[in-house]
């Protein structure tokens, strides 16, 4: 089964939402999440945030993390996603931002390096990738790490909400077992 | 030379922009134009919005046009590709709304309705398409449909522009040819 269709699944079972802020993957991954029938129900929206002025304006990212970090750098990975959560209103909220190449590189920064955030809440998860390929290479092999992400923090999400509420029922000021 | 190469050799030259909203075709718009290397010049962002809410909050679609007409249909397109055009500031503004399928049809707007718009300043053009396929290929046929769309109205544009630029230079107070 197709991991986004995974991911869907879980999303729906749990009652979560999510939305997607893309910069180096260009609304790839916003594609593969809608392939889904009924992807609607789980799936609020997303930006394509290119240009830094949308990146500040629609995500909130502080245009003083983009001076100072770069807009390919962790921190604003992690600015993106908690600025589409909240844009949208959803559970979780994913990011990417990068490198696609072929122009673009530097030597502290090189084509095919990409930051995946991800938040829930007041959590919040950066992936660093290290790329090789085409631009549509990369493009595709940042959306599919991205997914594999999400669906491995939705399945620890999920192991966590299910464990707190078992132990909760079982006994109260316990600590849950993750 | 693939459809979305032409389309940015034609924005570069011009000095023109272009930003995209998608609903049906769930970012596989913006997907095929950020293919192109340095599409970052003249493509300043996307929105995906999949919710009705995303639609009247960041695309500024009356909410009444998403009661009155429904979010598939002409007058919502329009709006789509208005709204987005200003909140990136661009030039341009495409958008795309439909029913991707396979469920969500019914008689009146059955799966494969697909509205297409696109703006440039106070000119708006809608393109309706009755497409065949699975949920993937509607979302590619439109894809390409919309590619085609502003391929086309570039080439007009820039026809325009030409012209009453050559006519202008020619005679003062002379029609333009188109």
């Amino acid at each position: 089964m197709k991991m986004e269709k995974l991911i869907g699944d879980i999303l729906r079972q749990n009652g979560w939402t999510l939305s997607i802020a893309e910069s180096c993957t260009g609304g790839l991954i916003c594609d593969c999440i809608t392939d889904v029938p009924g992807s609607s129900d789980y799936f609020m929206g997303g930006m394509v945030t290119y240009s830094n002025e949308s990146k500040v304006k629609y995500l909130g990212v502080p245009i003083k993390d983009i001076k100072g970090y770069g807009a390919v750098s962790p921190q604003v990975a992690k600015k993106m996603a908690q600025g589409v959560r909240k844009a949208f209103g959803t559970t979780f909220g994913l990011s990417s931002t990068g490198i696609a190449g072929p122009t673009g590189g530097s030597k502290e920064k090189p084509v095919g390096l990409i930051f995946i955030g991800l938040v829930k809440g007041k959590k919040t998860w950066v992936m660093k990738l290290n790329l090789k390929g085409s631009r549509r290479e990369i493009k595709q092999k940042a959306t599919r790490k991205a997914l594999q992400f999400i669906y491995k923090t939705l399945i620890h999400s999920e192991l966590i909400a299910k464990t707190s509420r078992s132990w909760s029922l079982l006994e109260e000021n316990t600590c849950p077992l993750i």
